[in-house]
């Protein structure tokens, strides 16, 4: 049974579980918002739904409500940052805003981070250069799910890539995706409706190809971008490994199979060689490469004819990325965020333990 | 008849042809290193098969061999270059230069290019950072043969991304790929010998799926890395789009359909909205980052762990990206560079027109 819910509600109670589990006012705030734009987006897999796994974090120790993030090494352009083990929802905003700055001062800003934990959609982070008039990148690891090309051990996490591009009065380019053929999220709805994957999502544990959907519980794997050598899948690995990199090697976290888990229930991996999971952020200044004006038009221009494009008959239109995320966001800020009955009932074990108002309440 | 050749044999002859065009003696000696990297890392297609192309790029008043590149806009960590019409051969070795040097100034540098031409293949500029202890990242854009999901119109070009990483004591990790399931070189490779195509590679001039490989002579396109929607196509088409953006808007060069192409024989785009194509190149200090020997120390330990990976059964060993490239220029280095009878042909009748020994005399 799916209901309905206005966002305010969902951030009223969202931000109380966080104040529960010891977020101060800001924090909870901040997490709050970052945790339902996933939501808004319409990247159900990574908002509300997540909330519980977040507290399950805290209660295992795994995740530091009342962190001391610190920018422990610098130059003028680039940095990085501990997370002390902080909610990724409150390490990533303080990471992004710290390569924003050094954009102002030097042109561009390039943040790597430590130690920290799950920061929802890394589209919400990007998007925050939008509004500065910079382009903004973001990128984290996450645990292994991904298996490399010609491999049947699973090495890399779905590891997104976002980045966001300001136009002058077309609406933005956002591009976020994770580096596989599918990301967990898709393959997650095919096992609850217990549906077949397409072939070049999965493979088995023997590294052959394969749709059942929960191959992943018996030693099976999600796929990189192209689904197999042929397909290009080489260069989805590729990608993965830049993103845990990146992310993981230049900032001292964990990376490759160290990566620790979101849930709280699958032990960390031994010998891990680094402090949590890793992020990379960056900013690039729009007018430290041309005049302001004379980017936005040819953005604008380059916008327009995307979105022109003769389409395929039988499709409506040609999408620029970032477009399905922002009409649904229109959608749900307007009409309310359709939440699972699961989902419902989990936040209500949240509302009885933490003794607050459930949502909607 | 395929023919081989000792690397100095042809790096001589190249030279003299770029000279012969009117190439200063740096610049020339500059563009065959370039040119005949391609061929040494076994990426024919991007090698001296192409040293016709460039001449009739010269003969078209398209390539200014004697060029007057210019950074036209800066700050500490970015800047724009602007190549004159110079060859990309001797652009981007400039611009990657100006990049490396802010990074040892402030961390990073960020080097947009606009007016240029084809550069070669994307890895020998990024690999140059990797003397530096620096992450060499390079992308460029092209003219348009790739359709974005779910339309029939040719918008974006092969648009290759190249990020080259350093390590300790293992080879580095170089990554180098067109952003479209196979390059169009793969697919060069299928029309010579009437083979046909993978799906998910191209599409007919309807925007369905076609393994002909002859199909981009009748409006037919390649296809972004995910071939198809449910593949993730979209991804791949947000890559490429990204490269563009990258490489062409942020610089002032062209972008989109207005990429003007390297063959010469195909007019210029009409309306073209910026100067030439456009480049990107960016280099960031491992030591802004992390201490140097902590860094190395954990990519080695990434490397390895990904070389020593299980392989699927029937596959010798996993690969990192850029051991392949690697594995061909120790081989070509040593034991020659193998050229087809056509492009044997055609370098005897560069060797007539500018009265130069033919390579190998």
């Amino acid at each position: 049974m799916e209901k309905s819910f206005e966002y305010e509600q969902l951030w009223r109670f969202t931000k109380k579980v966080f104040a529960s589990i010891g977020s101060g006012e800001e924090h909870a705030a901040l997490a709050a918002t970052g945790l339902l734009r996933a939501d808004l987006r319409g990247i159900d897999s990574h908002g509300i739904a997540r909330l519980t796994g977040y507290v399950r974090l805290w209660d295992a120790g795994r995740a530091n409500t009342r962190p001391d993030i610190k920018l422990v090494h610098e130059t003028p352009s680039t940095g990085v940052v501990d997370g002390d083990k902080g909610l990724g929802l409150v390490v990533a905003p303080f990471a992004m805003d710290l390569a924003i700055g050094k954009a102002k001062n030097v042109g561009s800003g390039w943040i790597a981070v430590r130690n920290s934990n799950h920061f929802g959609i890394a589209a919400q982070h990007a998007m925050k250069a939008l509004d500065e008039e910079m382009i903004g990148i973001v990128m984290t690891n996450a645990s292994a799910l991904v298996s490399p090309t010609f491999s049947i051990e699973r090495l890399l996490g779905t590891n997104p890539i976002c980045v966001a591009i300001p136009a002058g009065n077309e609406p933005p380019f956002v591009a976020d995706m994770a580096t596989t053929t599918a990301a967990n999220g898709k393959l997650e709805i095919l096992q609850r409706k217990n549906q077949e994957a397409p072939q070049g999502w999965i493979q088995d544990k023997e590294g052959k190809i394969s749709t059942n959907p929960h191959e992943l519980k018996s030693g099976g794997a999600l796929l990189p971008l192209g689904g197999d050598f042929e397909h290009g899948s080489h260069k989805g690995y590729a990608l993965g490994a830049i993103v845990d990199i990146f992310s993981g090697v230049l900032s001292g976290a964990n990376y490759g199979p160290w990566v620790p888990p979101f849930p709280a229930f699958i032990p960390v991996p031994e010998n891990m060689p680094g402090k949590g999971i890793g992020h990379f952020f960056g900013a690039m200044r729009i007018d430290a490469f041309r005049e302001s004006y004379a980017f936005k038009k040819d953005m604008d221009q380059w916008l327009k004819r995307f979105r022109n494009a003769n389409p395929v008959k039988g499709f409506e239109k040609v999408l620029v990325p970032g477009d399905p995320e922002r009409f649904m966001e229109t959608d749900r800020m307007k009409n309310g965020i359709p939440l699972m009955g699961s989902v419902v009932d989990e936040l209500n074990k949240l509302a009885d333990r933490f003794k607050i108002p459930a949502p909607g309440l």
